[in-house]
């Protein structure tokens, strides 16, 4: 089966920029949107996509959480058979980048849009997704519609998740995406996702497209040491129990041991500590506590673990060495996340026959696939990244990269909707 | 010359205890106040010392910037004679102790008292002596009053000193206490200040009294530390330029070189980083920049020098290893300040002549006297602590101690302002 799909990267391009500016902020430094989860702005998005989904011929519903799927079912195709899906988010971050998510959401149209118009005869129904909130900056964490569509969350409790301000349900009310049912992923046969790359590993191999072999779990935990706040001047060295430089010795260990943990097994750890308070702060005072917030990453359960015991053990040994007491807790652990075989092997051969140079990769940030990923196969193409920034005006990526990333997105998503295809 | 007078350690405590009730705070764990310089609190307690002051038949005057002194001319002395002065201030840090500052006002107070009801001929009048805002907590830095009376900052420039709402003058019209001229201490032929020591020395070894042989100076930095924010999941270890992992080696080297040099040479080098702001200081984002206050002191301007030259290599060495870029600029700078040999030698006579145990120490906290020092003979006498705890409710020290190191205070007053003494 050869289908040669004619991906119209002129037409993805104005979808993307057409949505960049809706909540679009000033950036000199490059093009950026703040369209958080409910926002106004994320409301224009989505009836962009609505519109765009309709002329396109596709059959649209919203679910209570808001989820938008789009879907069309070819005239070969069983319309009971389980659908292909593909698509990603159309919310961002306060001044996100023009491509985090939207891109995933216009290549899975482009896609059905090519196959629709190709010889190309799929036998299972087509659908193109967007999940509600997918980053965390607003009512949740993140993956907020995926953890709904997957089961993880219940529908009543997601709509009364509140920004301390206003629930879910009434923003959605507000911008009119509050709609009925719930969109179940485990009844896809597939799932694919296209999403920016968030380092430089594809832009400085020089690869358009990247192959996701899986996505790194996450344990994120809230680190207390406390210590005796004294006068700067007056209490001698040896006299002190500085809870700062306790905390010192904790930063380089976790840095330490993730670098370590780095060069070996999975080659995908690492280990940060992006927050850290000093109480009182005050320049002649010893510094009597410090709260830290840890996040280490694996692709490796049990580099996870292992990070998390080194680190552990450090602080039990400040306990004794420099008398502090601490407290550590975890407070957010997601499980390395396998993609699926099938649709990797799918994605690399389609890439192929299209000439197309594609790597093998991992995410070492969460998305949505990763939680479609435990009730179905699914499947996570990056498009290379100009420079690595992220949720930032400056993230970039090439026009033609997106384009050939999309191509492979297409030929993929047919052949997993290809009943006769050799799988 | 015996004079053997007679401190009533009673009235001394009364006197404190009286002035703690302006702007008492609530603290279970001891007993506080708030009597900020120019405030409502400090305006009371003034008001009493006054009242104070002029029942003991001393002559009060109270200059432009607030300095309130009260003046006895013995029988025997000369009126135009350089008087022998003593005190210390009346303001305090927010919850604050009892005794800092407070102690010495009074303490001298109680000598003079004491010196005018005994047999002693002094030949040179008494000044009884209380600094506007030696706390560093309103208006400026601390030692303010201290550093209009020797010159160093002017009375005008002075006056004009806002803490962000109003400026000192207006606070101390507000209160009765925008005086006239200028308190000058280039006139006193000596000085002597009583105040609680601020660490344990005295109190672990069970002596009441320390003569304090040397302040300690003081150097503080502003440092910044800028490296890159980058997403801490995609962003592998070796790719990163991470501003606290960097900050966190420049604060373990501060301690650790304050530590080595403290035990070497003049054995009072303490070095502390008390402030550390990170940011943007968020879980999943490698810090991409780092503020950090430096605060080094020691009795030898050579071991606070070196110390800052070997924090400063340290961060060219980070520069250089970490790719970090970095500033350091040094923002206050006291040196160190030798007290009068005539004085503490004095003082330390007087105590063995009481049989009151003493013992040179210095001091890591500066005083008012650091100011008075560079204009004329200045001691420092230090009460135990019994805690060690300053700045805090729980400063506490023994009363009988408080009348033993009054005493010696009051027989080195009676000495300083004795023609016949043999100095």
């Amino acid at each position: 089966m050869v289908t040669d799909l004619a991906v119209d990267g002129a037409s993805l391009r104005a979808d993307v920029e057409r949505t960049a500016a809706f909540g679009a902020v000033d950036a000199p430094e490059g093009r950026g949107r703040t369209a958080l989860p409910g926002s106004e702005a994320n409301g224009e998005a989505r009836e962009y996509l609505v519109d765009r989904l309709r002329e396109t011929g596709l059959e649209v519903r919203v679910d209570a959480v808001g989820n938008v799927a789009g879907r069309w079912t070819p005239p070969d195709a069983d319309p009971d058979a389980a659908p292909v899906a593909a698509g990603s988010h159309l919310d961002s971050v306060p001044r996100g980048g023009i491509f985090d998510g939207v891109l995933g959401v216009y290549a899975a149209l482009e896609s059905v849009r090519a196959i629709k118009d190709s010889e190309a005869t799929p036998t299972r129904p087509l659908e193109v997704v967007c999940f509600t909130g997918e980053e965390g900056t607003r009512f949740a964490d993140g993956v907020l519609g995926s953890s709904v569509a997957t089961g993880k969350r219940g529908v009543e409790a997601t709509l009364a998740l509140s920004d301390g301000d206003t629930t879910l349900e009434a923003a959605l009310e507000r911008i009119g995406y509050r709609g009925t049912g719930r969109l179940d992923a485990s009844e896809w046969d597939a799932w694919l996702e296209l999403h920016i790359e968030q380092t430089t590993r594809l832009g400085d191999a020089g690869v358009p497209v990247g192959v996701v072999s899986d996505i790194a779990g996450t344990t994120r935990a809230h680190v207390t040491v406390d210590g005796e706040a004294d006068h700067s001047g007056t209490t001698g060295m040896a006299e002190r129990t500085d809870a700062l430089a306790a905390a010192s010795e904790f930063v380089l260990e976790v840095e330490r041991r993730a670098g370590a943990t780095a060069t070996t097994g999975s080659e995908t750890a690492v280990g940060t500590v992006g927050r850290l308070d000093v109480e009182p702060g005050v320049v002649n005072v010893v510094p009597g506590s410090a709260t830290l917030q840890l996040d280490v990453r694996s692709t490796a359960a049990g580099e996870i673990r292992r990070q998390i015991e080194a680190v552990r053990r450090l602080l039990d040994a400040l306990e004794i060495e420099r008398g502090v007491s601490t407290s550590f807790a975890a407070d957010y652990t997601v499980d390395p996340t396998p993609l699926s075989e099938r649709c990797r092997r799918i994605a690399a051969e389609a890439a192929g026959r299209s000439g197309i140079e594609t790597r093998t990769v991992h995410s070492g940030a969460g998305h949505d696939t990763m939680q479609v990923a435990d009730v179905t196969e699914a499947g996570l193409l990056f498009v290379a990244s100009e420079n690595g920034r992220s949720h930032s005006p400056r993230e970039r990526a090439d026009w033609n990269d997106c384009t050939a990333a999309t191509t492979v997105l297409a030929e993929s998503l047919c052949r997993l909707a290809t009943a006769d295809h050799p799988t």
